[in-house]
């Protein structure tokens, strides 16, 4: 049944072709101290970077770097970021990247001001924002996230071997992202593919939890048959600008908030990447993909109703003569035919997990109480062992 | 393919039992002149206008009522709610009502202070606002428009015989809405079957429409397989809770313009049913339905690969030994068959309609560009003939 919720999401969207010219009627809203926030110089490769700041001078912006953005932000990245935003005054923070660089902005906009340790308050002890907020913007360069049009913020702790996630709440949200397909091009396809886990990654947290019959579980349905239809194109031509422009649509979707209104979701499997990700600074969206079959089949037998309707309504598994049990293998089945498929990783050991990491990498796992099962620590040792 | 667009809904909506209590904290954003807008009374008969105006004075505001909204908001009203929010200097117009109530009350935000004929300025001339913008608040009791999150007004001019629509931009969307599905508990069978063709309306107009495979088609497919899903239980049990909300949840996001992103619309259903609301004064919902199937037909051809789609994703059309004329005829009696199992009006002529007034309702209906044909006025009057 849904369950009561508020739903607000204003973050306004600039989507397509050439829609970073868009931007100029927002940046007008915002005083002249921008801080340009991107990873690693990729941006500055592929000639994004010159488009940006190029529109920021016309408008009269005064333009201060925070470059570097690792894809797993640090703690310590976090706080130079927040040294950078005091120091610029910044009215704005442009965040040009994929999700770890929106991630990173967000943070940053919530800790610069916080007069504490932005680690303890909001990713151990889930605080809210108390002090002033700087606003920010993102031109998208990576899908799969959905971070242009949400509040949440991973952030890694390399001390503590944690990787936690905080989701604000809208007055974090981006006020406005430029979504411009075309800028996703260039992303080689080892992160292509693993934002489309990813997304799909993202839709499985809210659907395969809770027991409804409802609007959210329909939408996510269409959201991951329109994700394997594009997804097989745009690994076979990463520059079929449908294919492309249809993922970036339905990540942004995926992780916007709408389609866990009012219905229980898991997020295990994002615990369980989240710390393969502390332990190996692995891409995030393999870890979700090697981790996520061993963890489903665990669960099955408690949530079969949702695996078997996944089955049939995703995957379109025949049902005739089959038990709702091999209806349901036959869905997680045909999940991971596609997996291998569009070339993501399927086993832990490919992303530098040992076996003696193991039990670190169970210990760093947040344990959630949204989904069918919650863990036992033999039950994450089990995941981890059948997916190594 | 997805076209450019820019998205962006802020909207706040309250979802769920007892959501009005939520609408407090919205209300403390505004100044003290509510004009309190509703319609022929049912909201009192049911309490709600009493738990509204309680919540209202508790918080201290200064109430104006504009009652007596009719089922198509006519331009005499119109006039009249402007002087009524003039005189009361209105800082918020709350609008407790089905869709009808809130497109007035969006048409007497933008009218108000235009300074001009509202009906020449923005139901002729398409013009948008100008002058200052009263804020609109809503509280949902029927379900179907999708009026609560979006900028639509449809205004009826009976001196003219037209009913027309303006779409307004996002500075005219309600700032929040409450949306309880009790609420709508009391509506009269006729006027909630009526509300959910109306939603399937609304989706069809906008994926019956375009050569895309797109995220939003895989989207309303989910939207209009949860609504036959859940309208089938509601029919049979109108306080079914879980069907009721989600429903509710469906009309929302079938016309709260996320699935028109980037893809060509139709709208000619919504034209013919509007030309015979303004010769008849009937049912939106109802006018909807009496002429869809006819219109349908008739365009088939011109985007037989669409119905196609709909007939199999939709209503799980068998595709063996058919041809794609016959898979997509095929659709359209699923759907013919659902509409009389939810109890649909079919026929013109049980609208009130009859064959002398064909020609002045053809006369009437404006003719859109964006659907698989571009109707003359022949084909308008064979649609209207068959559907009598």
């Amino acid at each position: 049944m849904l369950g009561n919720f508020t739903y607000c999401n204003p973050t306004k969207l600039f989507f397509g072709k050439g829609a970073l010219k868009e931007m100029r009627g927002e940046l007008a809203k915002y005083g002249k101290n921008v801080l340009l926030v991107y990873g690693k110089g990729s941006v500055k490769r592929s000639g994004i970077y010159d488009e940006v700041v190029a529109m920021l001078k016309e408008c009269g912006k005064e333009i201060y770097e925070d470059a570097g953005v690792m894809p797993n932000p640090t703690t310590e990245k976090l706080a130079e970021g927040c040294e950078r935003a005091r120091a610029a005054n910044a009215d704005l923070i442009l965040a040009v990247g994929g999700g770890s660089v929106c991630d990173y902005a967000k943070a940053v906009s919530v800790s610069a001001y916080c007069g504490e340790d932005p680690w303890e308050k909001f990713f151990i002890r889930f605080e809210e924002p108390s002090g002033k907020i700087i606003p920010v913007g993102c031109v998208l360069t990576m899908v799969g996230t959905g971070s242009e049009m949400n509040g949440g913020s991973v952030i890694t702790n390399h001390a503590q071997k944690l990787k936690i996630g905080h989701v604000f709440g809208e007055e974090v949200f981006p006020k406005f992202s430029v979504l411009d397909p075309e800028y996703t091009f260039t992303l080689p396809a080892y992160q292509m593919v693993a934002g489309f886990y990813d997304i799909m990654s993202h839709i499985l947290e809210q659907y395969l939890s809770g027991t409804d019959d409802n609007t959210s579980d329909y939408i996510m349905e269409g959201l991951m048959r329109s994700l394997v239809h594009s997804s097989r194109i745009a690994v076979k031509n990463p520059l079929d600008y449908e294919a492309r422009s249809n993922i970036m649509w339905t990540a942004t979707w995926a992780l916007n908030t709408l389609v866990a209104m009012g219905k229980d979701t898991d997020w295990e499997v994002h615990m369980l990447g989240q710390a393969v990700g502390a332990h190996t600074d692995a891409t995030h969206g393999m870890t979700l993909a090697a981790v996520a079959p061993a963890y489903y089949r665990l669960i099955m037998p408690y949530g079969l109703h949702q695996f078997r309707r996944f089955a049939v309504n995703v995957w379109d598994v025949p049902t005739k003569g089959k038990t709702d049990e091999e209806i349901a293998e036959a869905g997680i089945c045909a999940m991971e035919k596609w997996m291998k498929e569009i070339g993501l990783v399927m086993r832990l050991r490919d992303l530098g997990v040992t076996e003696d990491m193991l039990g670190g990498i169970a210990k760093s796992t947040l344990v959630m109480t949204g989904g069918y099962k919650v863990l036992t620590q033999e039950d994450i040792m089990q995941v981890l062992r059948e997916s190594l």
